[in-house]
This record gives structure tokens, sequence and C-alpha cells, in this order.
């Protein structure tokens, strides 16, 4: 970046240049929209030429245009690096013709060549059958924001930013999309960036003035409210607004001008003396019409600077005049003398763009895989808990974790950071403080523990804000973590699609290279929320992430701190997936050393053998389990069994790796069906301990052989404010109950039955009178452990 | 609300009643969390007297019992109706408190009396098993908000003063929540709140500095800045800071003297003068220490005023010197001196809480149930499509939905709001524009269309916003329905949650009346998303739905208009439930007259004989489809089955209620066995068409008798912008994919099974070659229609 105190003003020559490159832009975003032929119109427009399907969203087209061509001369003037964030994505004629006007388009689908022809196939593509989506998309090149679900570009954008110093994101926000709760608090990300180490965002506030059919709110407050807004947002606002595109060229490559001078200003500041306090970063607001340079009327009625521009404003072709009016716009751009002959833009227009990596539409950022570098990771084992006997230690799960993650932290101070929204402490990473702190570049007082301006553990209580800038800083090639509590991890529920939706996608476009792995750790689990009630239980996350594509999507119950480790391991090495790691944070017995652990999590399931006194040829009944919780409950439930009942063959289950449960050919972690009829046996009574809600196990397990005997006990949405034992009691999980389920089904018990249902039951009434009474859980549940002396007929 | 011009100043003597009724609640408040008996501490604390378990969140409580007293001195002084709204929920000792404080809590519940033994009874309850919980709850009177996931306060508090001219709702809104997404955007809230006919909303941002652990970001912008952002929301802030009891007694009285007085003259003007312009409303900002009047230090750390003071100051009672510390700090506000031999508030400070309805805690508004009038409703037959016979007619089934909706909007103008992110005209629903316009206060312009200051269409770009302000409008007694694109409605899946908590605990609650259901339209649908590509394909929100207690939660997926007609009725007369209703709004073929729509809903799920050939003994395959598109397909695969093979016996069963098929035991409106399997055969084959994800289905069905035989076809997360045709195609729910699954499983088409594979293979070659090159659906497709030739075997 060169010196920019002095900004060069664009010359009015190089302003009508502008002028024309965005005519260019323009003209092949309406091309894309109505043209199947004739794309440089260089014959009379037939209906023959038009799209007989007329798909995508104008309105915000030309605003989005107008921007980048006015970046372009910035990132030329100042040799910068920009990143262009599309908030308005329904735009992606815009961003896919502005790439296809720097060559990036033809440079990565050779097919859409820089002739006529590539021009036709450009036109003909775009919301066709087989072609591209109406949408910035994972295909659209320079981009790592899909265009559809509306909210998340200022997070994404800074989240691109943070540990990118010499990156400028240029994040445009639509009117719309500032409505939306995740964006109105994502302004706030600026006292979460530090100009000594990150990069600068600039964001667009792109005023047209209607959504679908309404007005906006922003567009409708009185302008002094509106810079009230922004200021009380911590920026310093910029107005460019206007109809008049000559007086908006000048207005706009002034104040980028200005912008950028103070963009430089502020981090050759910090650079040079360190971070003093956080600064008012400059943010413009751009006002213009709604579908400006469109057609003005349309059967009458006014058609740009309205709602009626909002996706394609001349609708149906058959119309009479609609077929002139549609040629009389597109060459209002007067096409012929923006392309060549041979349909190429002209050389002076294209000098307007910047080349190579400077392009936007090439910004290596924006396909981060490439620019991925793996994590420097220590060995699980320097962190592993002591378990010299299952049981035989206690130990807080996540704690362990923590101590793991603070070693990742160290060892990779530029590219990893952890995302939370206030819970980093809470779900017990506090040792990640050590290596680094929260990050705030806002006041901090004397009494905070724990928060300096250079922290990358980045805490806003805004599961959105987590989410959105964990994406961007994957989606630009880094790595990181989130912890959340489970219940409110479905804040970000559409969130974890769209970003889901981007990898499918991603994983068929050859050019975008592998990512890191979004990967969750949900803690404060349903089962563990001593400090709050009903509404912060809810397991129903990996529900919603087992709808997405099976090569996508991993979820790991670890039961103990050891396979949580190991599983943590994975996940960081892990690339293009979105790993849920489910986790309790209170201590916990332990049940197996790190290297059981590290082969146990390997093999995703396995039969415990020392929990079980089965012959491989003569099971009465398996006990599952997939959870800490759940595992604690069925080991427990096997005790019993085992102690009533010494010549009954108990097996037990453990399920780290959910997805093993589903076939092979359904999910590439599935067990085949030999492996799982070995297991789980054809016939036999399996009695199923899950963390979640039981539908889930049967959805997964319904195509077994065995799946008619499969019982699940699960969450049943029973709980509120009780001791963990009473929880698991509310919900049918506790030990009782599973030894219960599993007297009532094998037939060998059916004779002694009756009292051991009996006994069952007594128990609960006990339990149950002591928690009403007391408050706590009774010493017998509290003070339980494995015994490992129980009769073991066969190992 | 008697005139507010001249406000009297609070007398010193009532400040230091105030100061005297603030303490009465702060140790009600620490006793709840702290004590299991000795209730008014006079025999010395012991460890016996205090909980085993210390659970629950004293941080903010303080601040919220300070705001208390000083809306009742207001509320006496004014006769004012004031609900209170507790954003910081998890403060729900407080809450409890003053209802208790002000008789309320013995009312509803007799066993609490108003003596020492009730106070014991008031301590042992919180947050103990079998008791309360630690949050402001169903069980908490005066509250219509649950203190679990933070954002929604605002929403719910405007959503409480629409409509109610008299009500003014103060809304605690806390420094943290105040950095969620959803509170963000809920600021603006105050662009769609008309003072004519709706009440007014005070929001009070309480700043206390810390999370659960870091700080907050509100509290750490300068004043000015903070300043900025209130003015820039639309709001004029008056500041309230310190920590000095009696400057801030002082401090608070006066300015919300002045704030009533600002509410007042804005609601005179306008009721006098008809709304003119948006109102500045007033909005306080509290600046108060986290603990206030908590202990200054614990362990010679800071407590109060610090992050330590959040959940339980004094954390470990069996620590040296905490049981005193304890003590010292409950005797610190002198309970002697409060209350009577007898455990009982002195009169003094009673009559400083108002009396009957005007106290906060038994505002009627917060059992909205009891206030709840029944809408007025049009008879459907008026709005029904005319089907002479099935397939013969095309309507968008939501268009004619929207028209039902225009009526039962004009009979209901006072108590009856529709919902949406800026997709009601989208969605077809504009005929609700002729009964009212979309509600802006904000400017609007010439060209705007149905846009108006007293409009009953509430379209924000935030289904936060939209789902929050449903909510609030139907807990205090209204009706309301919330119009959303399908894959949008994801973004409110965890405020669905909460407030399918919600009813669940309050249907547990004998003085909760039953309040109006939630009712949502789901339109734009996974299949029909033309315009949009993938991001907005997801029909997930019904598994989210259905893992909530099956006595809440109901689906519905009426296959044309008069489907939907009877189901909207259907909806809109039931209580205390979520309706999810699932339709399109593109023209599709029409199947029901009025009369058999109304008996097929009633059933909610059916065979339809008219398309069915089979005899009831002797079905060779069922063809089983739930929601528009599918039934579509269904019926096109059954009439090529019948075309193929005349002698074949097919049925075809709709679902338009999904509960039905779930066991009778596990839902109310499930299908008995003989039922079910009557429908479905037991061993025949059945091919079911299915809007949603497979899964879903098999989740519902695994139970039933025919369970293997069940194949289901639904979303497999394909999909991009392409055809409708197409995109069934992509995820083989279309036509030939149905067919040749029939094909494949009946045993007497085997031998011919060959030939009839070829001709789907061949079928969905020909439209996938002309679809992309045409870029529309083959005008066999688009022409297609039911034909009620084809032969019936039975009927």
């Amino acid at each position: 970046m060169d010196d920019m105190t002095v900004p060069a003003a664009a010359s009015a020559e190089t302003l009508r240049n502008m002028h024309a490159y965005w005519r260019a832009a323009n003209y092949l975003s309406v091309g894309q929209i109505y043209l199947l032929d004739n794309p440089m119109l260089r014959q009379p427009l037939t209906q023959a030429h038009v799209k007989p399907r007329l798909l995508g969203h104008w309105g915000t087209t030309p605003g989005l245009n107008f921007i980048y061509v006015h970046l372009n001369r910035v990132i030329l003037a100042h040799d910068l690096s920009v990143l262009y964030v599309t908030g308005p994505g329904h735009g992606g004629p815009g961003l896919v013709a502005n790439a296809y006007l720097e060559d990036t388009y033809s440079e990565v689908y050779p097919d859409i060549a820089q002739d006529a022809e590539g021009v036709r196939r450009l036109f003909k593509q775009f919301s066709f059958p087989g072609g591209i989506p109406s949408h910035v998309s994972a295909e659209t090149p320079g981009s790592i924001h899909e265009g559809g679900e509306l909210g998340y570009s200022l997070s994404h954008a800074f989240g691109a930013a943070f540990d990118n110093p010499d990156l400028i994101v240029a994040c445009v926000v639509g009117d719309g999309e500032a409505e939306t709760g995740a964006l109105a608090t994502s302004w706030h990300s600026n006292k979460f960036l530090n100009p000594v180490h990150d990069g600068a965002v600039l964001p667009i506030l792109h005023l047209n003035g209607y959504k679908i059919a309404g007005p906006t709110v922003l567009a409708r407050i009185p302008r002094a409210e509106l810079a009230a807004l922004m200021t009380g947002y911590g920026y310093e606002p910029f107005f460019v607004e206007g109809d008049d595109p000559d007086a908006m060229h000048r207005l706009m490559a002034d104040t980028l001008d200005l912008v950028v001078q103070r963009i430089g200003a502020i981090q050759r500041d910090a650079r040079a003396n360190g971070f003093t306090e956080r600064p008012r970063w400059p943010m413009i607001v751009l006002r213009s019409p709604k579908g400006w340079t469109g057609p003005r009327t349309v059967d009458g009625k006014p058609s740009e600077g309205t709602f009626r521009a909002h996706q394609v404003p001349i609708a149906d072709m058959h119309k009479p005049g609609h077929l002139a009016l549609l040629e009389q716009w597109m060459h209002s751009y007067a096409p012929d003398e923006l392309f060549d002959a041979d349909g190429k833009l002209i050389a002076p227009l294209r000098a307007l763009a910047p080349a190579g990596a400077r392009r936007m539409s090439a910004n290596p950022v924006a396909n981060g895989g490439a620019l991925l570098r793996d994590l420097v990771l220590p060995d699980v084992h320097e962190f592993a808990v002591d378990v010299a006997a299952p049981g035989a230690t206690l130990a807080e799960s996540t704690r362990v974790q923590g101590e793991y993650l603070r070693a990742v932290m160290q060892q990779n101070m530029s590219n990893f950071r952890i995302f939370s929204p206030d819970e980093t402490a809470s779900n017990r990473w506090a040792a990640v403080f050590e290596a680094s702190a929260r990050c705030s570049t806002a006041e901090i007082l004397p009494g905070d523990e724990d928060v300096a301006a250079d922290g990358r553990v980045m805490e806003m209580l805004s599961e959105h804000q987590c989410e959105g800038w964990l994406e961007g800083y994957l989606l630009t090639g880094r790595h990181g973590m989130f912890s959340c509590y489970e219940a409110f991890i479905h804040i970000v529920d559409s969130m974890f699609n769209q970003h889901a939706k981007w990898l499918k996608s991603a994983n068929d476009i050859a050019w975008r290279a592998p990512i890191a792995s979004l990967n969750y750790l949900l803690s404060s689990h349903v089962w563990r929320q001593d400090h709050n009630g009903a509404s912060h239980q809810d397991p129903g996350f990996i529900d919603h992430v087992l709808n997405k594509k099976a090569e996508i999507v991993r979820v790991y119950l670890p039961p103990d701190a050891n396979t949580l480790l190991a599983v943590t391991d994975h996940c960081l090495r892990s690339r293009d997936k979105i790993n849920v790691i489910v986790a309790g944070k209170h201590p916990e017995a332990q049940w197996l050393d790190i290297d059981a652990a590290i082969a146990h999590c390997r093999a995703g399931i396995g039969v415990w053998e020392w929990a079980s006194n089965d012959r491989d040829d003569d099971v009465d009944v398996v006990l599952a389990c997939a959870g800490d919780v759940p595992t604690l409950e069925a080991l427990a439930a096997v005790q019993m069994l085992r102690e009533h009942f010494p010549t009954l063959s108990v097996r037990l289950v453990n399920v780290v790796d959910l997805m093993t449960l589903q076939p092979a050919h359904v999910h590439p972690h599935g067990l085949d069906e030999a492996q799982f009829d070995t297991m789980f046996t054809t016939d036999k009574p399996v009695i199923f301990a899950y963390h979640g809600y039981p539908s889930l196990i049967h959805r997964l397990t319904y195509r077994r052989a065995n799946h008619a005997n499969i019982h699940v006990h699960g969450f049943r949405e029973e709980g509120t404010t009780t001791t963990p034992f009473d929880m698991v009691v509310l919900n049918q999980v506790d030990r009782f109950h599973l030894f219960a389920a599993a007297v009532e089904r094998v037939p060998k018990l059916q004779p002694v039955r009756q009292a051991a249902l009996q006994f069952a039951q007594d128990s609960l009434a006990a339990h149950s009178a002591y928690i009403r009474e007391h408050g706590i859980d009774m010493p017998s549940i509290l003070d339980w452990t494995w015994n490992t002396g129980a009769p073991n007929n066969a190992h």
C-alpha cells in the first residue's frame, strides 16, 4: 500500500471512462437476466433472443456495479488489496459481470471466453437450468459470501479482516439486510478489530429505498438520525447521495479517496505507535435509486427508483412494447462503444481494472483454501487425563480440552482464533486466556480480567456474530473453533444451513481449494444446566445438522476427556466439514486412557469389553450409549444388571461418532451391515441411552436389521432448574429406567421381572423424595463409581 | 391516566420509603438464592439454613428491583397501567420478590402466604427441585417474557403495546442482551408504533457492565457515542448513572417523572390531532453496579460492580467466613425494619405499591388469555375456489387465503395483525392491503404503495422482529399470523423453541388462561423458489417443530386452496398451539371442492377415492403424498400407473395433518393402529411423496406395522435456481421416479419391470435435455392435467 496521505483526485477523463465501464457492467448484468442470444445486440432484438423464464434481481445491481468500478480506481491508485463482500447478494449478475470484465471469469471457466460467444454463454447460463444461480454464490470468483439469506455480510467482512493486515474488505450492506438482527448488531464488530494486526473493513450502506415491496427503515429516517446511528455505532459516516451519474461519480471518487486516506492514517498510526484507542473507522452511506439506469416507467408505472425495479423490471416480454423497451434500455448503455468487434471490452476500459491478484474477483483471500496453512497441533498425549481404571478418575472434559486449545493457540498465533458468546470461561476453556485474552478495542477497565486489544478470543453476546466472524475467518484460509451453550446454538441454525450449502457447492468447484472445517463445541448441554432452566435445554441442533449432506456434517459425542481430546485433534485437522462436538463441563468419571480413547474415536463406535460380560455368540441384551451423561447412566445400569443377574450376558456399546450408525451407503462413516449386526445383534434387545431426541437414533438406524429391537431413551422435552440426576429421571434416561427397560425385554428375566421392576420403581421414588427434600442428589448417585470387580463372564 | 403535564416531584420521605421497599425486594431476592430456612434471620444463620445447591443470578437483580419500585411510584402518581418486561430474565428472584411484596404471588399461589412461613416457602421453592425456575418464567405473575435466551424483550414489549393504547410497557434491556442481533434491530420498532391507537414502550437500557465474564459493548463506549446511538435509533435518551443509592433515587424519580410526562404529551397530541410524524419516544439509560448492594469483596476480590457478582457472589458456603458474610449482607437490608413480627411487609411500605390490576405483577395483559376475544371469522365457503372436477381449476392457494385473511382483518380491526419480513405481497397475500396497509410511522413517500401509519400489516425485514412482535401480541390476548418464506423461518428456530416451552409451562399453570395459537404460513417453499436458489431451499423447520411436545405443535400441508382455507380457519380458532402451515403460492391444480376440503382437513388424512382404483381387499400399491407439489407428482404417477397397467390396483392417500401419521398414544391427532393399517395396508408397498426431508416420515411412522414397506421420496438437499419440474427431478420426487419406485416394488409388475423402468428413465432424459436447452419445463409437464377418464376399478 503506498502513501495514501495525498489522494490523487480522479480526473474528469478517468470519471468518463469509469462511467463507460459502469455501463459495460450494467449491460452485462441486464443481458444475463434477459438474453439467450444476440448478446451484443447487433441484430434487432426478437422474442427468440429472450429467455423464456426471466429470473434475477436487477434492483440492487447497478449500485453494486457503481461501487465496484470506484473501488477498482482506488485499488489501482494505491495498490490496495480489496475483498468485495456483497451483502445484497441478489445482485449476482453484477458480480459475475465484473468478474467477467476483468477476465477472472474466463480464467476459471474457460468456456466463457472473452468474445461475443463467451458473452452469449455468460448470459445464457445465468439462472438457467444447469447454469449458475442468480445470487452471488460459491461459483462466483472473488466471493466468500452467499447471496441468499441476508444479515451476515459485515460479520463475514470482519472475519475476513482479522489477521489480514494488508486487506481492506469493502462490504456493501443493503438497506433491506440492515433491518435484520444479525446485521444490526454486526456494526459493533469495530470494537473487536485491531488496526495493528487486522485489516480494515469499509462498510458501504447502500440505501436504495425498498425491499421486495415495502420501504426500508434506514432510508426513511432523517439524514441526521442516520448519521447519529452510524456515529453511535462508532463510525465516521460519509454520505454519497444522488441520482445524476456525473455528479455521483465525482462525489463517490472524492469520498473514496478520503476514506482510503483515513484508513491509511489509522493503520500507520497504530502500526507505528501501537494500539492506543479504538479508531473511528470511516463508512459510506450510498443513496442511489433502486434499479438505477433501468427503465423509468414500465406499463405507465414508475420503475427506476421504486420497489418495482427489485427483480425483473420488464417482466412479461409478450406484452406489447416490452421487447422494444428492453432493447432501448440495453442500447442506452451503447454496447458498441464498450465492446470491440469480437465482443471484448475495449482496452482503455480494461485498463481501469486492476490485474492479477489485485482484481477483487481474483483476490486470493476469496479462495481461502489456497492460502490455508495446517495448524501446528500439540500431541494430545501431553494433555491426557490419567485413567488407571475405568471410572477411577474424575475430570471436567472441556477444561482438559481448554488446556489443549491453549497450546493450539500458542502455536498458531496468527491463524487460529476462538469464538464464543461470552461462554469461554463458563464452558471451562479459561486456560486459553493464558495464551491470549478476550479481544476488545473498546474501553478496558482495571477490574477486567483477560481482556486486551490484541486478544484472540472473540467474545460478543451474539451467536450470529461468532458464527459470522468464524465463517469469514475460515473462508479466507484460517482456522477456528466456536464454543456455545448447546441450547443457544439454534440461534444460528439458518447460518449453519447456508455455510453447509456453501461447502456442498464449493466441493463441486474445481478451483476452490478445501478450507478448514467449522468446529463447534456445544457444552453446558441439555443435561447439565444447573444455573438455568427449561429454556436452556434443547439438544436439537444435532437433528438440524443431520438434515444436511452427509459429506459435509459430522457429530461427535465423546464420553470423557480423553475421547474429547482425540475428537478435537481430528476436527482441527479436517477440511470442508462442519464438526459438532457435544461434551459436558462438569466433573465426570473418566473411562478410557488416551490410547484407548484414540483407538475408540478412530473407530467411532465400539464395544467396551471392560464393561461387558457377553460372549460373542451369547448376548442377552445390548446397552448402547452416546453422550457423556447417557454413558454414565448406561454403565450404572449395566453394573446393576450384572449385580442383580450374574448370569446375564450384557454388552455395552459406546458411540462417539453418531454417523457410524447410518448405513455405509448413506454416510462415509457408516458401519457396514455386517459390522453393525455383529455389534448390535440381529435379534437381541438394544437399550440405547442417547444424549438428544430419541427419534434421531431411529432415523439413523431404521434400515438396520435389528431396528425393531432398538429402544431409545433420550431427551423428551422434560426439564426445569433441578438436579442433574432429576433431569435424567424426568426424561427416563437414568440408570433405573434403563435397567427396567432391559429387564422388560430380556426373555430369560421374565420370571423375575416383577421384583426387578419394583426395585427400579422404589429406587426412583426414594431418589425423588430425597431430591425434593434436600435439593441435591442422593449420596448413592453422587458417589457412584464403576465397580470393576463385577463378574466378567468372557474377558 | 391523569394529566401528566405537571409531575409531582417525589418527596424526600417518599424516596426514603422507596429505598426501604427496595431493600425489602433485595432481601427477598438474596433469600431466594440462599436460604432454606430462618427466612427472617431471627436466629443466627447456620449452614442448615442455607441451600446445599446455590443457583440463581444476583447480578442483575438489584437493578431490576430498583426500577420496579420507581415504576410503582409513577403508577400510583398517575394511575398508569404498566407492564414490566424483564429482558435480563435471569433476575427471576427480583420479579418474584416484587410479586410477593404486592400480594399477587400469594393470591395465585395461596400456599405462599404473607407471613414468615410464606417467606420460608418462597425462599425454598426457588431453583429447587419441584419448585420454580431461577428465571422469569410462565410461573411468574406479571410476566409475558421467558428469562432464558436473550434478545427478544423489546420485540415482546412492542408486540404488547400494539393496540393497547392505555398501556405503558417498561422494558428493561440488559447490556448483555443488547449485544444480540434480535435486540439490536428491535430498537427500530419505534417506526411501527402509532401513538394514536398503540400504547407506549419505555426502554430502559440497564448498563451494569458485564456479561457472565466479559465486559459489555455498550458499557464501554463513550457516553456521547451511546447517546448518538440511541438518538440514531430514534429515541430521546435520559441518563441515570451512579452507585450512591440516595442520589440515584432522586435522579431516577425525577427522570421517570419527565419521561412519563413526555409519553403523555406525545399521546395527547396524537390522539387530539391525529398522527402527524413519528414521535421521538423517551428511553432511559440506567448505569448501576452489577450486584449493587451486594458484598463489596469476597475472598479478597472485588464482587459488587464486577462480573463476579453475575450469579451467586458468595458461592461455597463452607469456606471460612462465607456464612458470616452472607448473614452480614442480608442484615444490611435491616429486615426487621421492613417486615413485622409475622414476617409481613410493614404497611407504610405496602402503601408504596399499587393495588389490584394496577400492580405490574397483576396487570391483566400479562395473562392475555383472560382478555382474549374470539376472532369474528368469515365463512370459508365465500372464498372457496370452484372445483367442478379434480384438476379442472388452477388457483394460487395463498392468494385465495389472502382474500380470506382480508375479511378476517376487516372484521377484527383491533385485535388481529399480520406479520411478515416484507413477504406479504410476495407470498400472495396482497388482498389484505385492501383491509389495512403496511404499518410505518417513518417517512412515507408518494410512490409507496399500501403503506400507512395506521397499517396493521407489520413488515420489517427481520424474522426475529416479526416473531417477537407476534408473540408479544398473542401473549397479551390478541390474534395474528406470520407469513414467511419457508427457508428463512429457521432464523427463529430458537424463538419458536422458547415460545413452545412457554406454552407447555403455561398449560400447567391454573391461573394462566389459554391464548391464541401462533400461526405460521410458510410459502415460497422449497419446491417453488423460482427467483432464488439453493440457499432458499430448506423444509427443515417442520423437523425442528416436531421435536417439541405433541400437545403444542401442529403441522399442516394442505394440497390446494380449499384445504388451505379449511386449515386456516381451524388454526385461527385454536388455542395454545403452534400451527405450521406450508402452502405454495404459484398457480396449481385444485383437487377438492370446499366441502370435500373441510371434511378432508377434519380427518387430516384420507384416501382420495376419485384418484384410486383399488378395492379395499385388493391393493397392489399405495401412493401417499403430503404437500402440494408432492400431491401433484403423486397424482401424475398414479395416472401413469393406471394408464400403463390398467389391472393394477392403486390407492392414493393424501395427508394434510402430518400428526395423523404418528401413533395415537404419541400425538392426539394420531391415527390408531387399525385406521392406519386399513389405509396403508400391513404388507403392500407404500410410495410416499413428501414435501420435506424423507427421514421425518420414517420418524413419524416407524412404529407402524407396514413401516418396512414405506418408501419415502422427499427433499434430498439437491437444488439450485432451476425450473419447478427440474427441482422435483433433482430430488427424485417427480412422477417418473415415483412411478419407477412403484413398479420396482409391486410383485405382479416384475415381468414388465424392465420396460417400465426404461420408459421412466427415457422420459427423465427427455425432460432433462429439454429443460437444459429451453430453460423451461416441457409442455407435457406444464399442461398436464388429471385425467378423470382413467379406468376406476372400484368406485
